[in-house]
């Protein structure tokens, strides 16, 4: 985490300090295994956590929907186990040599310990949350655990698709990142004691912030540097992966521009010689300011769908959280 | 499936032949997808499925059991849905082309899309139980997931160790692979109404028919040709697996002949010029007899726990199970 995250989520994150504090206390133990293998990498894995913001709004729906007398934290940590599940698939697939600024698992013990560690935290959700014989939660994580494989398994179909269409953008991020976000609203909303009518508001918001959240990370390859990232620019797009600042340039640029793009991604890309042609076509034909707008607009119907629940320190600081997931995209700017 | 497999297990398959129909039809339903890249790989899978021996146990233990009133066949489908994921993962991991006589999935659409389909039919197994709100079972499979991950990274850690002891084997088998047979009859017998006494029986049952499996399974290796098995021999030995056949010779060969397959081992191994040395090693010094000495000894202790349930005609079809996954392996001796 940089000091711009920190000093962004200090203040959201302070109110739910006792189960964050717990849910960290909990992965340690948890990931205490006597084999060896799988030692060496959880511990790897936790000595450069990440930003906890799935299970940081899963506590603050708790608390703003009601007096949680349920487990919060063992919701929070299955959500995290399951986030950093995708992860570890996630390097493995799109060949991610480098996350939070360090080797990732995949780099430095292989695919083939990364994808059976990926295993190993998903099903640590599940066997956590069936020990706790939370099903409610259990079912809710099924379901969006499978939406999260779709939406992967479209991704890589849809590689290398230069025309993907907005709608295909949108309906593939929702399943990989913003299904998980509405889950974690949706799991606190239930254990926080809401009625279902309210359990949809969260949801929604979850959704919708998720939406926004994944718009800005994928603007984050045509506005950053590679020292602030903590992960190489570009690789998106060397992936051959069509992101909505590309989509919307593609869309809007003359045929000419177009063409000359098209064989850049379909000859061989160079990074080198080619990256900063790309970079200034998605921003010469709109798509940084053009997603900028509709992660902005994202994170204002996150926060729609909360004017309705009683106000709360707690639904505020969801509403700073809707806002920061757009806002962090200015630490990262050139 | 060979003629063999279907003369055994056709008597036992008749049972529950009305499970085993519904579960083909709902394996259909569920893997259809408007997704291209999955609708053709599930399709794929299921066009020459395994022989259904999980769910097949499954469904007699709940018939053994009792009078089975809930839904057994979602609990079949998740179960083969765990144990083809387990497959589909596997075969990334030990580099497997060939499965079932057929390229596997890794092999045909690469290894990308192998992990990202494994993690697919992990989660349909999991949403497939939750939406039927059957969360007993869900809990068994949620633990028993985590074991077989578990069972795998050990694996993982183990490759190339030559001489590993007999308990650090069994420990790995009955994790990778008995652990969901036991689970299939604890589901089963969960399912059928038993009390936690005979349920413990039953899931006792699956776990050492599950080791006797497992151990067969290895000896494959080591008295299969080619064109019996559906996949290359010396596949295991060429990936570093170290099996009980070998740490049994390994255990009873003089010094000189310990030497020597080590220096195999360790040198570049030429399957070719080598394997015939290390079948013979392997048979010389006794790895294949008390391996199938100690398989047969599992399917006993199996049905052994089974001789205080009521008898019925599904009973003796699991003591038939039993025995059957242990003579399958002369139908394969050169």
């Amino acid at each position: 985490m940089n000091q711009s995250d920190i000093k962004k989520l200090g203040p959201i994150q302070s109110l739910v300090q006792g189960e964050l504090e717990s849910l960290e206390t909990r992965l340690q133990e948890i990931l205490d295994s006597d084999v060896p293998l799988i030692e060496n990498i959880c511990t790897y894995l936790n000595d450069r956590p990440g930003k906890r913001i799935r299970p940081t709004i899963l506590f603050l729906t708790a608390r703003s929907a009601g007096s949680p007398e349920h487990d919060t934290v063992t919701a929070g940590l299955a959500v995290e186990l399951v986030h950093t599940a995708t992860l570890v698939h996630d390097d493995i697939i799109d060949d991610h040599l480098v996350r939070r600024g360090k080797p990732t698992v995949y780099a430095r013990w292989g695919s083939d310990a990364a994808t059976l560690i990926g295993d190993y935290l998903y099903s640590m959700a599940f066997s956590c949350l069936a020990e706790a014989r939370m099903f409610d939660v259990m079912d809710i994580l099924a379901r969006v655990t499978h939406d999260m494989s779709v939406g992967e398994l479209m991704q890589l179909q849809l590689r290398r698709t230069l025309d993907l269409s907005e709608d295909h953008y949108m309906d593939m991020i929702y399943k990989k990142t913003a299904a998980l976000f509405s889950a974690s609203c949706e799991c606190g909303a239930l254990l926080g004691g809401e009625q279902n009518g309210h359990r949809n508001l969260y949801s929604r918001f979850g959704k919708n912030m998720g939406l926004a959240f994944q718009i800005v990370d994928d603007l984050f390859d045509y506005v950053a540097a590679d020292r602030d990232l903590g992960k190489p620019t570009a690789s998106d797009f060397s992936d051959g992966r069509v992101t909505l600042p590309f989509i919307t340039a593609f869309r809007n640029a003359p045929e000419p521009a177009r063409k000359r793009v098209s064989d850049l991604f379909t000859v061989s890309f160079d990074k080198k010689k080619h990256w900063g042609e790309v970079v200034s076509f998605v921003q010469d034909y709109g798509g940084v300011e053009y997603s900028l707008r509709k992660a902005k607009d994202f994170a204002e119907q996150a926060k729609g769908h909360l004017m309705d629940v009683s106000s709360s320190p707690e639904r505020d600081a969801l509403f700073v959280a809707s806002d920061y997931v757009v806002e962090r995209v200015h630490a990262f700017c050139k």
